[in-house]
């Protein structure tokens, strides 16, 4: 007989005795608890749970094991639910400009075998980053990108994602704005890297904003995003000192190796199934 | 009825069912869990849990919940465990020398309702302090600590622990070491704050060395006194950058800092029951 | 003869030749150069000097050394300049409200002889740090500052700190918005410790909006203060991680860690004569 | 006419007028300083320097200043001197093993011009990353480095780092011990990364180590090879946290991303003429 892993993400209004029901329910089916992170938001009353265990079974019983679980977690504790089993892995669609370090960093990441989802497809409104994706058999698809037709591009882009059946959708230094519509459409999450510590520089150019600030530290964001712009759930973010002796062009530099770090910390903590949202916060069980 | 919060702290062999037997003991006892942090360690197939609840009752009814449910633990389980109802708080004991930073930090820390723990008095093998802590109201004992008396000085110290009822022992800057003797007749944990980044740099003159060897980034260590010098289990670590531009006397300086933030988060975390130690390393619940 | 040390500060117009002038200069009057730092400006064309010689001789003659160095900076090279002498040291007052942190941290920094200046007084629009203050024998002001009055404490205030030739007035967590023509009025350069990443969550509560955005690290920053608020130029900065699992209250003791050192190293810098200020940006030479 | 720029990195004994003579000279002979940076050790009466200057004229012309500058400073000054002209770019080769990411990362790195050399080679006891090499044209050299052959392979390494005129050895997690006799033989610096926070845990399997010991942060160190395995002098170093939560692969992951940066900084520093080696120590003019 073969062993599954199962994962649940459970949020919902807290009550006495969620973790015993959730724990009695998997022991009375035959797993055993490998990790269990939860969370209690005391003053909006919110209960958060990740939950992994292992169960033996055919792929198909556990498939259905996993589906009992969210029927009960839902019909009994009254929680949003969403379970996966492994192997199944997300499949990942890169929206790229003509940026490279993000694209070529997780490439490798995602190659090395650190990343557990697959890498399917990039998509950019420009073609200077094809020679690199060809190089390394990932599929590249250049949709131009106007304001004139920026809409049939974005249902383009749609079209594509949802043919390749795409769970997650990365933006790696795209350097247009999705528009609502894109947003609502994709069905799917959208995580993006910006270039500041938000909330502050948000927009466009925000190292030449810190710069022209003069602050002593710069960071980089991941989020997930919302119509909003800059102003969706942060996921993750990081900072480095720089001094009066750096320049704009320094700050672009270092920034890079925090986009890069941060960027891939968000994804790979989406793939393994560790961030709930909430309240445009999210809680990452890492 | 008053509501009290019960912590237990758990350790022992892992086995399927723990989690649910735990969180269904708390449950069915009418309690509810307010905070549950666990960990497995697969290669050693140990679990460790903290798990904090709230427990409506009379204060003796709670301690005997308390006590039941080490039992349940210990018998059912097999598990090491320990249980603390708040109010209740740990008695400290603080050493000090010369130097009076981390003194000075902890005191007002203390003060300001920081700690969730009492400050009881301060031994000292210099007097030069005393004025700092007459002026807190803090009882202060000065012994000489010679090495032809060291064992007579050690044997006070530990008579005035105990007479105190001290709970925990805290090495502010105590420029002696302690005898094998002492910490196994002291009885309970003891945390010593060492000025360097273990296990680079143990023994004296830490900054001198460092300083020496030219590292880029200096550190320091809070952990548990066991009988070999500057090895026992890490509880909290921070670091900060210097460069050649820094003298020994700027990385003392620096350093400070670090001491007393490293110190104080550690001494916090073991008076909030955060800490488990296991195989000479520490599982924090933080 | 006794062998002082002078810091010159200078900033203007760059041009080829400055260092070899102002190193000439030292050097053919008898001074050794200690330290010498410099920047520049290239987008602005503006070079930056924070120079510090050995130079013997008596404290008038000395004196009248840095005074021709002045005359010859401005005059010759056109730069501003201003010099310092040890052991000249700045007389500081400080501003506070109810939370004691920073002031306690500070006054022992003073008292430990970290700090190169003079704490003189503490002025504050509550009575709760008196208690404090006069246990360390440090002169403190009660003003009340109510709407109806506040022009007239701050007039009181002023007064007091120009009788007592202050030359840095350091706001630790001061509570009320200084208005513009007590800043005009002041003379001297006032710092201020924000508790939070400014530019992000400027303005009131500042640990309150940081978790209600939900960030993953939350900052403090030292700046001197300007008629804008929270807008001046920023001088030190620094950072912490949080995570979901914290409170707007961890936020607030985590904090106050940042606050103290972040406001320590500010006030250094800052009396070590460190600082410089360009278009609302600084220099720091440290 | 053209404007070239010239570096130059001298150390010696400090004497006074050092600066004023430095800055004389360049100014008398059409230069004009852009950067200059210099560090006093006040305990061995080392002086420092590295000061950068534009340098109108034809590149012969600034080639031969160069060389008077040198001789000025060996002669008049009784410093040691190395300078170098732009566009005078380093030459680059690499020693790997069977681990992908320093190579990969670093690779990128050059060609998106961050760092002022030029990677000219990839020397490997493996044949595993031939073809990443090869889909980046980027020469790969396979030697078998067996304990019975391994004079004759370093013989080999040296000769074809010889002929291409190597300046810079760099080795991108490199799993062989260099001979005394490689390192003597070479003729040119050469920079490793450790992946640990030098000197904790110098040797073998770093993280293993580091697991055991339970340190709550990690790093990685990039340093000068000397004879003395992991003891030469260091050049950059970063940190991560940890907890008990992550296992050893873990800690190899987290460490990947510190090992890039921090070698990438550090060989990066040495292509701008910014470190200086002494006592085992560095001075880093960054």
């Amino acid at each position: 007989m073969k062993v599954f892993s199962i994962i649940a993400l459970l949020h919902g209004v807290d009550r006495p005795g969620l973790v015993a029901k959730v724990s009695g329910w998997i022991f009375a089916h035959g797993g055993n608890i490998l990790h269990a992170d939860q969370h209690r938001d005391p003053e909006e009353n919110v209960f958060f749970q990740r939950v992994e265990w292992s169960q033996p079974g055919e792929a198909m019983d556990v498939r259905g094991i996993a589906t009992s679980f969210e029927t009960m977690a839902r019909h009994e504790l009254g929680m949003d639910c969403r379970t996966t089993i492994s192997p199944e892995q997300l499949r990942v669609g890169m929206l790229v400009s003509r940026i490279p370090h993000c694209l070529q960093d997780l490439t490798f990441r995602f190659r090395r075998g650190e990343m557990s989802g697959e890498l399917i497809c990039v998509l950019s409104n420009h073609p200077d980053l094809r020679q690199f994706c060809e190089s390394m058999h990932l599929p590249f698809h250049h949709f131009e990108v106007k304001p004139d037709c920026k809409a049939e591009a974005e249902e383009a882009q749609i079209s594509i994602l949802k043919s390749q059946k795409i769970d997650l959708i990365i933006l790696a230094r795209y350097m247009q704005v999705l528009s609502a519509r894109f947003v609502a459409d994709a069905g799917v999450p959208i995580i993006n890297i910006h270039h500041s510590f938000l909330p502050a520089f948000a927009g466009g150019r925000p190292y030449h904003q810190a710069f022209a600030r003069g602050v002593k530290i710069i960071g980089a964001t991941a989020h997930y995003v919302t119509a909003a712009l800059d102003e969706g759930p942060i996921i993750a973010q990081d900072v480095v000192r720089i001094s009066h002796r750096h320049t704009v062009e320094d700050l672009i530099r270092k920034g890079r190796d925090l986009e890069q770090t941060v960027f891939a910390q968000a994804v790979r903590w989406h793939l393994e199934h560790r961030v709930l949202v909430y309240k445009n916060k999210t809680v990452v069980f890492d």
